[in-house]
């Protein structure tokens, strides 16, 4: 029995669109309505890999973002705090095929400049895609 | 000075253009002419980040699919023996905003299940962007 | 005020000494006795980095083994399944100077063959003092 | 054939031994002799795993060892500038079980604060045993 359809997420404050390129161009959504944040990807052919699952680059584009996104909030409850990422690790556990994918990310540590965070990508059953960590830095302008 | 602009990337055997749903969205190029893999991107505004540079995301993507055709030509010189990667490590040394970046992979080890390795992102000027290194995994059919 | 000192670990069924030469080098304790690996070490001068505080060398052979553990009771509850370390990526939060720090590791996905792993060292207060995460592969015999 | 047994390592300016705790408890030794650095163990059953190898633990610890070494020669030519261990990634190619092997470290990128570098441990036949990369620190004192 197939997942049931994912609904469409919704507009409102807290839901970003289209903020970045890269978002536009991969067409995720951001969620920072309850102080975290949650990338989420409804698939397309247009993400594939050569075997026909959501491509890896694309889930560490997820990641990243989501983790960037936990960074930036640790830092400031707007999110608008300005972050790089230094490095960052991504294990792929499992490939998605269709539906919708969450990344999410948490900050395990560090301080006003350095930022670590962990992140998960998860199906819309909850079933665990990918893990990643990264480090994060502070943009001072 | 800017830097010339780079020069189109040919059409021909051993040029592949929008092999997979990824590749086609972001648009590189991958030149497998002589043994070894490159993805060629020239940046534009849909590669983004907040900060006007290329996206992390983006870089890891380039990396991934480096790494993953240097595994691929490592096993089978056509490039057609697929792989999976298993798991990644990019680190994010400068940042990119204009002109043409390419992407590259070593093979530093392994056998014929599983592949380590090494990848580099660098601008037209030779300059370092990004370093990764990976582990992937030979899919049997 | 400082932290009560850690009570002396306690010897019987589930409890490891000494396994292997790295063990018996470091000194530290495995404790298997609730189907989950910890990995506990009496921080002494000789586990001392240029700094003062526990070698990063030190965190990463106390994460890699409970890792490697955790690898190994997910495959068969005695843990005597022998599992590689195929790729380890730890991450640094704070440091820790005294006392007891112990290592844990989470499975997070895999399978028969390849296993994917989170890790995390805390000190007796429950500080995380660093994260990490790994591929581990089983060793056909 | 065996490889010939390595020759004894010299002491003398640029010869480090037994400088922090973990150094003196491993037993190896650093040569920054010529601008750069090696971190050399003779591998012994005291550094052993449960499959009768180097211990992954061991190999990450000359890793970070010869790395950070790297870091501290880029921003000071006496190598006495410290620096932290902030991430790191291992990828283990192959087992070594006997003689010596030699860790090193190339500076990748990064600037005053933050460095990029990546790492490598070769046996005495120069096969590759595993490669790294690591983002360090330097320490404001």
């Amino acid at each position: 029995m197939p997942s049931p359809q994912p609904e469409p997420l919704p507009d409102g404050p807290g839901i970003v669109r289209g903020e970045t390129g890269a978002q536009s161009l991969l067409g995720y959504v951001v969620d920072i309505r309850d102080g975290t944040a949650r990338c989420h990807l409804d698939i397309e052919p247009k993400h594939g890999n050569r075997h026909g699952g959501l491509h890896g680059g694309v889930i560490a584009c997820l990641l990243d973002n989501a983790m960037g996104y936990a960074a930036a909030l640790k830092l400031d409850p707007s999110g608008k705090t300005k972050v790089l990422t230094v490095s960052m690790t991504s294990q792929f556990l499992a490939s998605a095929r269709e539906g919708r994918v969450t990344a999410s990310g948490t900050v395990t540590g560090g301080g006003q400049s350095l930022l670590f965070v962990d992140g998960k990508l998860v199906d819309q059953d909850g079933r665990m895609i990918a893990t990643a960590s990264g480090v994060f830095k502070r943009v001072r302008t």
